[in-house]
């Protein structure tokens, strides 16, 4: 007997996928990898468990959200807290081929310990690419519009994607407030989207009126491409105007690809992976609370793994993003109820419905003990019971 | 900078799937998945963490074969080592209605700690069934016929399902040997398939000859259903005289689903699992060393979770399905090659060949160093480079 204290509960922050979510879950799962593919992505796949010391250390996930073990060797493992370290450790060994760019791509499950009950999934399943040794504005480009047609192939209508580019808030931050620490604290309020908290700090520093203003000027700093018009004016130094050179170019990469309409740039976006060296964006559905896809350029990984290679990706988040969709897909199971004397028949029947992709259920009647509650689920019950010719529909 | 010693290594036991096996692998599981679907099993998932007291302890996988870690409040967590025991939880509880039968399936990854390198994997996919609360041999044949039409429609045509029932067995030993003690150490020769130290072992025994050729006939308790009539005369138990009803029962319908081609009964069939309490089975390629899969009865589990119901289920493991299944499956990709100026035209060629459910990497030439590595593994490449009306085809 297992323990009755928790006979039925799970650890925290773990799920059970129902049957109704997971056939939704599966159908979104399969467009987007369907698009992905169509772009000439390899699918592959990692295992769960690696290594602390080279997997867990190349993740930008907080070491306190790492869930870890130990091996019989004494090594601590780690559950992959996301799949861009594992795929950087493949594309540096296994997959490393004079060839770059490698396109991969992958739909699987990371791990991220939460604190208590009622906070945040702690197993989640992502899809996503990883576009490796390509630094072009093409290659970012061709990732935000894959994330863009696999959102819409999902059946997803309403969203935005928020553009920004790391190097030219830090580089805006560095050249008006000097030092790192600075930097950090006011970078905080964006992270977390306090406006009003940025606000108020901002008047509280010992700066001239004329600094200020930039710094709030940067708040306004969202919309359309035009907004680069403004971004630029802003800044002096030579980082934070390669960034709006970057910005321009795929810019225009994204309105050759037809995807603009979805884009708004956004100086404000802060990422949440420390990783991320330059263009990076956040997908929101007004429905959902949190992005429900995200990524960027880290041109700075792969060096981890001793092969230095510009990369692009993105994840889309499946939980979140069926919270975004339309419930549009319900069961339609039949049922073929008999009893022993009349078996081939029914098989014969039920097998005809399978022909014509029907879900069918082949249920011998000694194996029910409630009839009306196990046919209860069925769009539609045939009986094969008792002397022949006598079949009923319900 | 991660841990130079072993940068690209994973722990003992864990793989990556590269794109190749992928393709295969997915392949596999999306036509098995869909015969599962057609005959009514609704796929669900489960957490990859459970708790050891709850999921853990249930399971009937070794203690020491257990991924465990301890979360922030002490409790032992335990990677999923299959997935009966998480679905006996879900049937009992989130899913328990007075509908019984339930027909649940899975496709997922398990995990088995492995003790040295070159072992067995540690962590590999299960796609597999749970029929619960049904205790005819209806249901018996109805997972049987499942299994063996999922492996056929994975493309395996050279395989048999060796058939068995742990309850014969179990009362024949009981019989003649009297004692647990004894019973166990035979049964130990047919579980390792050690029939000449089976053979020793039962010459050594404290027998009467007649006895010993009792245990000795159980070897050659091999064949097709006239086996059945053999087996019934070497026991007077009246369990063992119930197993051979359910067997006969169970070929009939096996029978009438047309799939006994595929079937070998076998009394030597002894369970790695200990929670199989009647029929059992498994299924075997003559390309692959271990059993590509298997299941049987187990009808004691869910009264673990105060909620009696008999059950049946199979599982098969992927990846030793996949070494039996001919690799058919090669990689056709296309390029497109673009320099910048020419961007929209190299989009409209890759948008037409996408259409036609081309994969098609689309790449700014800018992001590629060297084009003929780049190229090597596409079946064609069109450049769109330079100068319009130049497009050339390699």
């Amino acid at each position: 007997m297992v323990s009755k204290r928790k006979m039925f509960e799970k650890p925290i922050g773990m799920r059970d996928t129902l049957p109704d979510l997971y056939r939704r879950k599966r159908e979104a799962r399969t467009r987007i990898s369907n698009v992905i593919e169509s772009f000439g992505y390899d699918f592959l796949e990692t295992p769960t468990l690696e290594f602390y010391d080279t997997v867990g250390k190349a993740s930008a996930i907080l070491d306190q959200q790492l869930f870890k073990l130990m091996d019989r060797d004494g090594n601590t493992l780690v559950l992959r807290p996301d799949m861009t370290a594992p795929i950087a450790r493949l594309a540096t060994s296994s997959l490393y081929t004079g060839g770059y760019p490698l396109r991969l791509s992958y739909d699987t499950n990371v791990f991220r310990a939460q604190q208590r009950e009622g906070g945040r999934p702690a197993e989640f399943e992502q899809v996503g690419v990883e576009l490796i040794g390509d630094g072009t504005a093409s290659a970012d480009a061709e990732v935000i519009t894959l994330m863009i047609t696999s959102l819409k192939a999902a059946g997803l209508t309403n969203f935005t994607i928020a553009l920004g580019h790391i190097g030219y808030v830090n580089a805006l931050f560095r050249e008006i407030l000097g030092n790192e620490e600075r930097t950090k604290q006011i970078r905080r309020f964006l992270y977390e989207k306090n406006y009003v908290g940025y606000r108020q700090h901002v008047k509280s520093l010992p700066l001239s009126t004329i600094d200020k203003n930039r710094l709030l000027t940067l708040l306004r700093l969202r919309g359309e491409g035009d907004v680069l018009r403004t971004a630029i004016e802003l800044v002096q130094d030579e980082k934070a105007i390669q960034s709006i050179q970057e910005l321009k170019q795929l810019w225009s990469a994204l309105e050759a690809n037809s995807v603009t309409e979805f884009v708004k740039i956004d100086f404000n976006l802060i990422p949440h992976m420390s990783y991320y060296t330059g263009i990076l964006f956040e997908g929101y559905s007004p429905l959902v609370g949190y992005p429900i896809c995200g990524g960027g350029r880290y041109n700075q990984l792969l060096e981890k793994f001793d092969r230095p290679a510009d990369a692009t990706g993105f994840a889309i988040r499946l939980d979140y993003l069926l919270e975004a969709l339309d419930d549009t897909n319900s069961l339609k199971m039949e049922c073929v109820l008999f009893s022993s004397e009349r078996r081939k028949e029914a098989i014969r029947f039920a097998e005809e419905l399978r022909k014509k992709d029907k879900q069918v259920v082949l249920q011998d009647i000694a194996g029910v003990k409630d009839v009306d509650a196990f046919t209860e689920k069925f769009i539609e019950t045939t009986f094969f019971i008792g002397k022949p010719g006598r079949e009923v529909n319900l």
